[in-house]
């Protein structure tokens, strides 16, 4: 039963949301934004990601803000924050996913003339926010090596519909055993557009080479 | 609008799948069937330690058999017959947790009088499958120290319900800075009654610990 209203709402809501999507995007580029929307499991690695990158684009003189979204809390938030940016808050209670209406309800507390680029941070999972573009110009999947060789395999979805595949943490490949060439490999066989990027996001390595794949 | 539908939707989703969940424990009761739902985010290491437990509950004459839960794919199908038990593969396309319709459908297919203990591994995240009950005796979620000390914190939900929260990968937890006692502080303010079990399932270290908080 669960499945058959599952399918009957669908389409309702996914055609709703690809709309507001649709908006979100008129919306940034009447004010110049990029937008990145920023996903993958929980632990990744995403925040530290954005943070890196941050940290690097505002030495060039661009102006970055992040939206930050979990289920519950504002530890992301408050890390985003100590960076100097503008940053909103999307708790999103019960779903696993942020979607285009509670991102044009953000944007509205924004001052979207300051910003350059904005990172959108989805609810960490590999599942539900692949449904659901928010509008942005670039999506971004992040695994970590720490999550084992099969992430791709096991969803096929969210890795094919992504512009970027970051593969992070690769500083700790050898301790836990996953070659990040199965990955890739994957990767490359499932979406043979897509970028493939690794990174130690810890250590800032390979943050120059995402930078240049997302055409920031 | 998503928003209002998921919400207006909820309640009756969630109530048929509470009553299909009753329908499976008393199923489960009159085959003197031990259930666990076995949830966590992706590469926690759900398979790893349901496996070891399988071999140590096999040595002692326990009959286990397995459901595993993915969205695609099934590689952790593969693992768990390696071991040489009863599996059923349930691949749930777009959705983002099992639900008890789809537990009551596999146990059809499954000899509920040759086994002792059933490991339901449920889909990767922790945030879909804490509102879907399947009918098992115990939920556990297993989280691991390289997804970082704010998973409690930012999972409320899912931790609050659980009777057991396993921390897994401690050997990674120095490699990675994330102290377990930090994570285990959190559950415990959360939710006191719930245990908390420390494990390095790939070395085999906790193991006992996790079979006996489970009464198994």
């Amino acid at each position: 039963m669960h499945d058959v209203t599952s399918v009957e709402l669908g389409i309702d809501v996914l055609g709703m949301n690809k709309k507001l999507a649709d908006d979100n995007r008129n919306l940034l580029d009447r004010h110049n934004i990029k937008a990145i929307d920023v996903m993958g499991s929980i632990g990744s690695g995403k925040t530290l990601l954005v943070e890196k990158i941050v940290d690097i684009l505002k030495s060039r003189g661009i102006k970055c803000a992040a939206i930050a979204g979990d289920v519950s809390g504002e530890d992301d938030y408050n890390r985003y924050k100590s960076h100097g940016i503008p940053v909103e808050n999307i708790n999103t209670g019960k779903d696993c996913h942020l979607n285009a209406h509670s991102i044009e309800h953000t944007f509205q507390k924004m001052a979207l003339d300051d910003i350059d680029v904005l990172f959108i941070e989805n609810v960490g999972n590999l599942v539900c926010p692949a449904d659901f573009p928010l509008g942005t110009h670039k999506r971004i999947v992040v695994i970590s090596v720490t999550e084992g060789d099969d992430m791709v395999r096991k969803h096929p979805i969210i890795f094919g519909l992504s512009d970027v595949i970051v593969i992070n943490k690769i500083d700790l490949s050898e301790v836990v055993e996953v070659d990040p060439k199965v990955i890739t490999a994957d990767a490359q066989k499932l979406a043979p557009h897509t970028k493939v990027i690794l990174t130690d996001a810890k250590h800032g390595d390979g943050i120059e080479d995402l930078i240049t794949s997302l055409e920031l």
